[in-house]
């Protein structure tokens, strides 16, 4: 049986969200594990191999600190469709990057590949691995909005949900978009690295799913401005936080390459203050322009732009911003008229988000 | 004033179905052109570009057909989730095929890379044009279901319609799949080539946009079965007759090169009856493999390969097969109990569908 049924509808009382949640994405995999089997496959595959569920434990405590009460079982089963999302802006963001792993396993797009390449079928494996890779995207996507909209919820319920899932996918969209645009623009301004954290971390991942959830539960325009404020605040946080590891993290916490944003050369806020405090330092201008552009090539140069990072006090800049928000955002959660059990997760989770080191 | 406003909701008499739906998709559009403005427009020049809607038209009638009498506004704004599913088909579909003009334009991944290159921006112009025309399709994808969604229909009539409409989005990407698979694996067999034919524009194209239309307006069981099985029935011959426009069609009538299909080497029902009637033709069947594996290279290539289909009975075999399914197909028409215009225009419909040369 499954153990989504035992979630009792007439309490939100739900000990491990995460246990309730997973039960629910296999009961919706499974249902539909013979309609597009390979492609279901390797969704299967990608939510196995682990992910934090961070959108949809935001959506759940959105609905529980607008006192959601009814239908919990009904609110899980919705929630699939974040995760869903997720899969689909993972496989299609490793295509656009030619990432050739995810989660510890080879990429969606690189397991389809090596299988043309094992099984010597005709043509091209990577446009082979590529072009599945972009159906199991398109699939996530078309089964996150099957998600919601089977997930047995009220009519009221999902028409009230409506606005901040149409809101979130556009978002999660240009925020990619504009992620391609500051590559190929080599943009350099704070503004445009902020722009894009604000819509692909903050929107996407906090604030929306945390719309979400709330509006679900029917909030009134108090509790969902003052939460759609801790979560624009909290989500930009988290990603300062993670642009942070991804420069100075310790790769046998994190599991990944020493430094890899800057061996990618990823334009973050942190990047863009730094190379603005070195306006009169050309040497120190030269070295962090070359690894945006080219990524940093060799652990020396990794070593010289994390030395930089910090002397010219873009580290303590992006700290001291932190601080700031995850201020002001748990200071708009204080104002907010909410549940009492779903406000402590929330600054748990905000605690989590913006001091966590993996 | 949207034209749409004067659809008079006490009745469904609508007299030009497409210019109601051409003003929807620009109302639909229109209204979300600031949320991601370059990717929207390249949607807005995809749709502008042309188009039979077809899919929209047989839900259109599907609707008329079990007598939908009410909110014909609304279900003319729910048709522009078939016209952005269709987009998100076509632009993936061009990115997974190479193909650099749809619609006598340039692709939405050729349009992306030449604005790359005219603007001397970083990185491969080509990858930057995938990726974009990924996002887009993206876009499509979700802006579909908003379509659908946000359309004003009840919402008993929204439930019944999400059935079919589930069942269409995932039918088109498994179709999409098998079309890679084909290729990849070399199938020559009839059954593959129909199943996909099936999947593709059975599905896809006909019998589940009927069913969606059909649903809307609270068709019974009876009414549904014999729409769906004209559908699935003139949705073959429909298929069919493209593949034989495909090889024979006019140039100068189509628009496209002659012998496209013959050119890109299509592994059709047409090719599967030729090489299976070449049995003990071996010169016969080396002129069909080369031309599946290489695609036809010479005009004289595809002229052999014609003559071949023609000489070995194919032409004629499928020629038949489009005979049966339209008759079978308007003998299930004919046991509906349905709407006399509607019965009428579908009849036309398949007619037009199967008869057509372009």
């Amino acid at each position: 049986m499954s153990l989504l049924t035992s979630v009792d509808a007439r309490t939100s009382h739900v000990d491990d969200f995460r246990v309730l949640l997973d039960d629910a994405l296999h009961d919706f995999l499974r249902a539909r594990q013979d309609l597009a089997p390979e492609l279901a496959a390797e969704l299967r595959g990608l939510i196995l191999a682990g992910g934090k569920r961070i959108r949809p434990t935001f959506a759940w405590w959105g609905w529980r600190a607008a006192r959601g009460s009814t239908r919990a079982d009904a609110v899980v089963r919705a929630m699939v469709a974040l995760e869903m999302l997720q899969c689909c802006a993972l496989v299609h963001d490793d295509v656009m990057d030619r990432s050739a792993t995810r989660r510890g396993k080879p990429s969606v797009h690189e397991s389809f590949a090596a299988r043309h390449r094992h099984r010597r079928w005709t043509g091209s494996a990577r446009q082979y691995g590529d072009s599945a890779a972009i159906l199991v995207g398109d699939l996530a996507l078309a089964w996150a909005d099957d998600a919601l909209v089977t997930a047995g919820l009220p009519a009221e319920a999902l028409s009230r949900a409506w606005g901040p899932w149409q809101a979130m996918r556009t978002e999660m969209i240009m925020g990619q978009h504009l992620d391609l645009l500051a590559v190929a623009r080599r943009e350099e301004s704070l503004e445009h690295a902020v722009r894009v954290a604000a819509l692909k971390t903050a929107a996407y991942t906090v604030e929306r799913p945390l719309h979400l959830g709330a509006a679900l539960a029917g909030a009134d325009d108090d509790v969902l401005d003052c939460l759609r404020a801790y979560g624009h605040d909290i989500g930009i946080a988290f990603q300062l936080r993670d642009d942070l590891i991804g420069v100075f993290g310790d790769s046998s916490v994190t599991g990944k390459p020493v430094g890899e944003d800057l061996r990618e050369g990823k334009r973050t806020p942190l990047m863009s203050i730094a190379l603005s405090r070195a306006q009169d330092r050309p040497s120190a201008q030269r070295v962090l322009r070359r690894c945006l552009e080219t990524g940093a090539v060799s652990d020396r140069t990794v070593d010289e732009v994390r030395s930089l990072l910090v002397e010219l006090g873009a580290v303590a800049a992006v700290e001291e911003h932190i601080d700031q928000l995850s201020g002001s955002g748990l200071a708009a959660l204080d104002r907010a008229v909410i549940d009492d059990e779903a406000r402590h997760e929330l600054v748990r989770l905000a605690n989590r988000a913006v001091a966590r080191t993996t």
